[in-house]
């Protein structure tokens, strides 16, 4: 399939541009009768807003979300959904400059080669970190569907950023404190210490990337299809549709293959009347299939790409060197807005999952 | 799309068990024209065949491919390629035991659940790692089809096991001295510890796990498509279709996250006439396009979950709680085995996005 | 892939109501550097739009195109193309009455179990014709990329109303007659005598059904995949996305059924030094792939469900029988509005296809 | 999806070529649980088989089908189901003439330019009606599973042949008098005369057409997506994928489209409890969903085009034009064996589109 849609029975359909009329995305798939509002949505949408805090970038968006298809008298139908956020707030003047001179660590010089200079550049155009603002509107619908069907409960924090990692902490507390700071960290400490990191490389100009933690709970067993549809197959393959993430770990990851088997492996106990494993090294998924641990994840972010500091690059359209002073607003760390994305993309996954294996039926009962 | 079809233009379907009558794959979208005989195939295959050495599994497999359609006259014919290995050396007995008493770290317990019991137990049946040489066999016709149109290789070796780390070398001395020892790794000195270490685990009952990097070289500007197409999307879904893959990182990767932007950051130059970038930090990925840049991904194996040693467990008959030997031969680590694996999946995605985007014909140049 | 989707390199995603705040359509694999307006696509809705004359229904609508993503500076981006529009001059409360008493020969029935109530019911919602207008939207595109790279052009027209059939006329006469009448007839003869029929069943509280045909020419040998991806299964599948059409012929089609081998095969013959067949029973497609011959296809539709005659139906809330008087404004006969519906469907599938062989670059030369 | 796929949710991949090692079809998405053994399908396989009378060729074929993937004592394991026949009688020398002599009425032409000639053009491989053998291996399990969990029942006959037209018979009277004859038409009066008509037609060494109606009972409400998943389409994508099929209608098809809204209009009654229509002129099918009618769908052949007479062609090596006698033993009329062919197609569709809509699980009770 084309790279702007994903999912099989929970489809997203990715459409707009940066500084275009809108960008917007098509939810096909989702059962009919969920309750949905567009405040549903925009709940979501305002914890990924930028402009909110001194650490990410001044662009004041107001990223309000409309609904134009697929809901009627406040519950979905059955049909697409298609959601729009219109653009405002757009100067588009400064990307002039980036149409031949490619900034270092963005999409501009393979984008230029692929579309033949046809590509929408205003503001990156498909490539610019906005568009994730579509993945959380669809993501916002995933997340209520699991929440209303299944009880599955998605909650993405920041767990690291410009190397300062926070400490291990309950998922109760995570939930009670990834939001009470500017870089939705739960361990304060580290949150205030990462502040001052961030605050520190937008002195120099410069930026700062890190890592997001996810967990999801509630799930049943067996969401996943081996081989190729194996559940973190279709999780990784989404979440890399995220600008800026490089890498991407479940359950102990790299640090699992440094270990022994018998130090890495889960043992089965029972709690009560249910079989669990007795450490969750495994992430909550074991031969690609989901086995009721908690499904956890950690990704990687680069450091933004868009810096002051002046870098040295080619202008293609006369193959000389220059330098470049990148142009626009930018966020010195984009980590702090990463959890609600995160979150979204992984519960648009799971959702497709779930409805495939036959855990949320077509109709919702009233 | 069904779990066991990956792929899009060059689309690649899985069947067969372990210890059933056969492991096979279906290659469909392979353009006519391309010289194929079995033997391009076997010598991938033999590559990673168990049995090689006293650190693998001592389960002698033949694994001898056998092409039933699609290749007419030693060419490709565009039709649908279909290869088999037909299984020998079958001792299916010692897994009647985990018919209800799952492995700790085996797909077993999520599987039981899923397929309500129906699921072909016998040496893991789809769940088995010996599924990974139909991985290889598609692998083989990507590998050869995008050196034989574009001289696009790729490489993969271990870089990592047990936690001990190889030095960086050149592609060239990794591609000189990667096969030359048992462990597949090219750092000479590092590849004698590991041996070391996999032999130590081995007297314990125990295993290890490590990592696999893999270098793609050659590569057009502008595979991947945007958003959920990025090559990054699809290689990490098709990476984690090998069992025991838990984690991915491309270029810098998580070390990436813990920079600066300054840092981090490729810049762009001249080399002759060509625009390259200064550092690769970016794993030749920009905006989830190959930006023609090598192509660097590294791939964490976890441990084997196999392991000699007594571990606590359920009988999910009973409920009761019972330990396990498990039973059958196994390795104690799989990782040097890996690299025929890796290279065949990455092939496949690369392939894959080449056919799309327009590089390679449907019909080869006699 | 879920229903409201289809295509592969090219492809569509419906979207709207006929009632709600707009109806859409995506296209995503659009190559960039096509020169695109929305007066290019307004050209065919305008032919598609009702309220043109007495004999289709008097609803006004102003169906506008607006695109909203994947055009910029005039052309084609590579990016998606979203088109939407917006709609006006609802009244929807007529629909009130069939929420439970569904209309024989709608999809009311069937909707209403499928969907458990929550679908949106006014104005049909998603099953509304007026969805027919996404279609020409996304065709519209279609047609002039096929045109613009490839030269191949694809006329429809009436040939049957109420049992009303034109004669046979060369493609030029069609080309030059078919939009001189309302019926869209090139033999003007039988325009007359359908235009009649229609607004005799007009008169009688009814409607009318009948054919048209759709020819393709200037295409290159080849189009289709065989087995499943033949161009006839594509083909089909996307005209029976048109509501109301109940069948379809290729070629000599079920005429061609009653022959011998002899008459029926088409013998190959020169003309100049192209290889062509003397007759055309094969509609252009042998085995599934296009011969260069043009493509002939010709689809039935029933006559309009809606008519203004009292018909015996059930109350579903009841399960009473009852009577029904078919609320809201319709056309007597839909078929003179279809051709470039059709027009639009099928260029969808040719243009998909010819991406998919190569025919067609993903970037266009200035 | 390359088009050797078709599918969503119950997909069949089909390989293989007539004088190849085998033909063979992967069915992956089969639910968990189904009984199955080879005789099921062999029953299937049979009624297809050629050479079962003097009227259809003498080509001996074994047709014996192999599982050799995806079913473990005697169940389905929700593993892909691979199927084989291994090909034997085959004699490919008389298919060396046309290389590059292309038969009127086949695939030769089109399928020459297409793959450059690297085709495997041995009893045509891809092309033949042999491969129809793999459709009824992966419709005999389709048709099991959607009997074995709703019992819905798939009926096909011949309905008329060289224009002869069958009389209307109840479902009954179709089923028990179908196969009692050789042209499987269950009007044993005119089955007589097609049969004549066949003897006749080859004796002058020509070839007949016919069509073939098929009808399914027992459905649930809601079968199908809309818009482009609508029932209709994909019945008819999967149809057109037999060769020879040249139109398709549902219900009342082409002669519906001469009638008036008020003739064709199915009307709601009650039947005890029951909602159901008068008539059944939608063929079960309203706005492409099904509406628990039976469906009814009514397939035409053209002629085989391999007929004894000679016909004229053009040599494509040299451009010259020629004569030819169609080499090889053929059927003068395939209809006779296409019932089967259509019955499982049919339900390969109908059970891919019960499983989406949740009507059979993913496992099924033992």
């Amino acid at each position: 399939m084309v790279g702007n849609i994903v999912g099989d029975r929970f489809v997203a359909v990715s459409f707009g541009e940066s500084h275009g009329k809108c960008i917007g995305i098509v939810v096909d798939g989702c059962p009919a009768g969920l309750p949905l509002t567009e405040s549903d949505i925009q709940l979501q949408l305002d914890l990924r807003k930028p402009g909110q805090s001194i650490i990410t970038t001044q662009r004041k968006e107001e990223d309000k979300v409309e609904i134009i298809s697929g809901v009627f008298n406040g519950f979905t139908t059955g049909a697409p959904i298609c959601m729009v956020i219109w653009n405002k707030d757009l100067d588009s003047r400064s990307y002039e400059l980036i149409r031949t001179i490619p900034r270092p660590g963005h999409s501009d010089y393979p984008a230029m080669i692929k579309y033949g200079g046809f590509a929408d550049y205003r503001g990156r155009g498909r490539y610019s970190g906005r568009l994730t603002a579509t993945l959380v509107m669809a993501g916002a619908i995933a997340q209520k569907l699991l929440d209303y069907c299944l009880g599955i409960q998605t909650t993405a924090y920041t767990i690291e950023i410009g190397g300062i990692r926070a400490k291990n902490l309950t998922l109760e507390e995570i939930k009670k404190n990834r939001y009470t700071n500017e870089v939705r960290c739960p361990d304060m400490q580290s949150a205030e210490y990462m502040r001052s990191a961030i605050m520190e490389a937008r002195k120099d100009g410069d930026s700062l990337g890190g890592v997001v933690e996810c967990i999801s709970t509630g799930l049943p067993i067996g969401l996943g299809e081996p081989i190729f549809g194996s559940i973190e197959s279709d999780l990784s393959k989404a979440l890399f549709s995220i600008p800026a993430v490089k890498a991407i770990e479940f359950g102990s990851g790299f640090d699992g293959s440094k270990r022994r088997g018998s130090e890495n492996n889960d043992l089965y106990i029972k709690v009560g009347d249910k079989i669990v494993t007795k450490t969750n090294n495994s992430g909550g998924i074991l031969g690609g299939l989901s086995n009721s641990m908690p499904i956890v994840i950690r990704i990687a972010f680069k450091p933004a790409a868009s810096i002051a500091k002046t870098q040295k690059t080619i202008d293609v359209s006369n193959g000389s060197e220059t330098k470049l002073n990148v142009p626009g607003r930018h966020d010195p760390c984009v980590v702090p807005r990463a959890p609600p994305i995160v979150e979204s993309v992984v519960s648009m996954v799971l959702v497709d999952h779930a409805i495939r294996a036959g855990f949320i039926p077509l109709v919702l009962k009233r």
